[in-house]
């Protein structure tokens, strides 16, 4: 029957979608150059779900949820927007929001619109992250070899987790002078090469935008891998410098819209 | 349809502002004053919003908002009141107010008036900063290229995004002799003439009246540029003596009363 | 009419207080005694207001606090009890008491009374830290010329802020002989003699009654000069043994139970 | 008669449990293999039982907890699941759940669905950690004797008491070279082999999964060999290393599905 | 009047205790043998009141009281309970229980029990630490005059204060070889013998057990001693090995159940 149930709501959402146009099909050529240039915030948004929210009907909660998809939708056509269930894996939120976005008052007009929103309601802000990317400070000095390395390719197929771990350097770090931060950085670079096929990365820098100077971002089907990447990364010498590695770690799970709205319409 | 609440809600709040006077235009020239001069107060008050005030109709809000300013304007005659909205840009707060005042009992009595207020009842404080405006510590000693660069012109326009971050500097700092200090601070200093233009900074000092030591308090059209000043000021030598820095780094969207309350009456 | 409302409240409160008897006559030499002797326990007691106290209306409120001033009244005749008003000055608390008594069981009994009132149903305890006080350690060991600066008369006239800061020494500290700690309290005494006229201070010793070493209680009309003495304090070499300055800073104005009860009542 | 209801209760508990099939037969031989095996996913879920449980009448509690058993036997044709009430012996937390699984996504929704059932609405997560079993780092290196003396055979009989002690290890470590770590590794294992017969070892990598480096878990029926096993291992030269050592410590008694319904039905 | 109450609840009180047996004179032997012995679990555990006791009637909250004395006398023929009323004295906790028992799960049965009882439903467990007593470790090694000044008699009469320190060593205490830890805690043992006849002192072994080495327990009709006590315990060496001193300290009044009910049914 719960499968039942699942599949019922699963056509339901479908059916909203189809209606409404798929969101992720909105400006997806700006999506692609928000996810990949230089000059773009990336905030992280981290959310618990109210108790308030679970004595609803099944019907009410179909019915907030597709007016929450419409304001995700309504500000797609200017910022992008990624969800993640971290309920079930991570105990510091439940749902968590990844949002670029050219201007950050973009960003905060989506966070404004979705707290207003009947759904919004029962969402509980516990953290939010901003980082802004940017042209990768090392590579120009990386040997050609790592270079090519960098841009090998990662395998083909979902990478269903993602991990977030927000990143703190000394001000022993920052004292060092720019050549010795660029060899550290090289070898932190090779370490992690091994793991290109299989553990996705984006950077994020913080500085004087949060109590952070990086927000790192991972995507992988293989967490025993990204396990592995961390493990290599922390006996690289510029570990020595990172005085707030996590705090908190999140794991989550890449959704879609749909996925979230079938996961807590239940 | 929603553009449309915003602007019939953008004219009920002219309106009142028309009705009631500008509060803007209190005391102008004292509120230039205030924000100038050595020997004021500034506080720095952080507030959430209660899921109780989301639960009232729009034309209780309003009316609600509507004593709200009143209380502003009262204290208007004497402090100068800045709005900021921090919703949807810091997960520590909703609100926040700076007040300049020439006696911290003042700001205190504005702040108790609008607990006492309808709509102060659904504002919970969670953060109060105290630092006191003095004339420059170490300027006279600067270089007069140095002190010609202070003076540069910013840019004109809006500078639409404030940032607060708390500083407290360690037990070495406060040890060395202050022939030391004011080197390390013409260093800091210096390094933060290229973003005069773009970024406008104000100091607090305050030491005893709160845990911190200073509060530094920034506004910019530019974020991108204000994340380059800090990555500056971190490789300066005089970070090394900072034991705090942020923890909250607090950032808002400047407001007036009124945009503020069309903001939280939708 | 707000002003009305608070001459009526005013005319009330002080009714109250003929009809009972003026709370501060009560045992006016041992209230002296307590507040100036040494081996007396002083206890700082921090409470927030909780919100349900703000849904009564002002008959209920005036009522309770009436119970509120008896129950301070029939104490005052064991111990001294000072009270401030913290709200809009201090985000840890709204109330502070200082109790003054030779047995902290009559602290005690007096808080737990208070607890059970109608009116501390609306109190919640936040902070609650003791002291002793004793004989100046090291003023037998200080120069003719300190001592009798120590004893300049402070001036005359209110001084309506409190500030209390907890200090925690540092091992290092403790495990410092006696004449070395001897000199550098001098030292830090010295830098404090060009504020005896305008800030008055008073010092518990805290070593095992609490998570502290010690509590410095404050009196002043002038933050300003507050502010520079504490800045002074910071560059005395004993700082360097103070683990802990604050966490948290307490400002609050000193109130009489009426100017309270009126601030309440509103 | 708090004895018989205890033993109505049990019966109940029994019958429903033959009713249904006896959770602990499903899949006995995976349950094994995830118990022992490398690259199994661990994860410690920590609750608190929510005030609102508290209210209901037993026959209510009884029909719940009911389906909840249903949701844990459903979810361990999959996973592994083990159930601790920490209750009376730790402050964090009510109940744990420790699961093994192949892939944490299974794990997640284990918990997203404990979290939809009826019961889970009474249950707040307060703590989740994750970790990796992997092969033994340091065994191959290790002298035969103590390889052998590390496959003693542990007493017979139950060991009631489960013990879980997150560790993170300081940069300091990572920057060892292997041989230094292992050595070490060598020192601190030759110490534990005396607990071997009455204290049960498991030892979860977390490395990027949480903000820690290792889970240790601990089964014991005599807590005071264990307390002297953590004595000796803080005695080893590693522990130099250890920046986090529990905090939280989490004591708890190791209970089937039935025995903790039962106390929760009481 | 309010005398009157409390000497009418007394009566009550004590035909309760009259009619169901006094408490404390269950198993008095064997409560002597857990007080005394070594490898007994001492259990401090720490409860706040919730607000809603305050609204119950006199009348309920006696029948409630009733039944958890009848909890307490219960379990008292297994374990040894002491109780502690921190309200007024600690902001931590409003009641602390002191339990002994030769198994942790008989410990846990009580606090299950007392937190399934009426009167427990209002209690808030915020604190739970366990220890283990042991041997003197270091006695052996003591001069002869030291154990004779150890054997010192305490002074008669009641000690109504209670304080609780927990204390975390470092990890460089624990690298230290035994001989050199022995001397240093012959010296803390000599700093504390003047304090023998008005300060009486346990020692409870918590190493895994909880997140801190050591439970230090103090009783005492002279916090004054109690201070100068702990003052010079921060002078000798050992305590530059301590890395955390309290954090809670925990300061109680004894009372025996009968005054704590009392003290509750007010």
């Amino acid at each position: 029957m719960r499968t039942g149930v699942r599949w019922g709501l699963l056509i339901i959402v479908l059916l909203l979608g189809s209606l409404r146009g798929e969101p992720d099909s909105f400006g997806a050529a700006d999506r692609e150059k928000l996810l990949t240039e230089p000059g773009v915030y990336g905030t992280f948004a981290l959310f618990t779900l109210s108790d308030s929210w679970m004595k609803y009907d099944q019907a009410t909660r179909i019915s907030q949820l597709t007016l929450f998809k419409g304001v995700i939708e309504q500000h797609r056509e200017k910022i992008a927007i990624d969800l993640y269930l971290l309920r079930g894996l991570s105990d510091q939120a439940d749902l968590m929001f990844r949002v670029h976005a050219t201007e950050l008052r973009d960003t905060q007009q989506f966070l404004v619109d979705l707290g207003n929103s009947t759904f919004g309601k029962h969402l509980k802000l516990v953290g939010l992250m901003h980082g802004l990317t940017k042209k990768p400070n090392y590579v120009p000095g990386l040997p050609d070899q790592l270079k090519a390395d960098l841009k090998g390719a990662s395998e083909a197929g979902p990478r269903p987790y993602a991990i977030v771990i927000p990143i703190q350097k000394s001000a022993d770090w920052w004292a060092l002078d720019r050549e010795k931060r660029a060899a550290m950085m090289r070898a932190h670079t090779e370490a992690s090469v091994p793991y290109i096929p299989t553990v996705k990365r984006k950077l994020y820098h913080s500085s004087g935008l949060d109590d952070l100077d990086f927000i790192t971002y991972f995507e992988t089907s293989r967490l025993e891998d990204f396990h592995s990447l961390v493990l290599d990364l922390k006996q690289a010498e510029e570990f020595h410098y990172v005085r707030r590695f996590g705090h908190p770690t999140l794991i989550g799970a890449v959704k879609s819209v749909d996925e979230v709205i079938e996961a807590l319409a239940q």
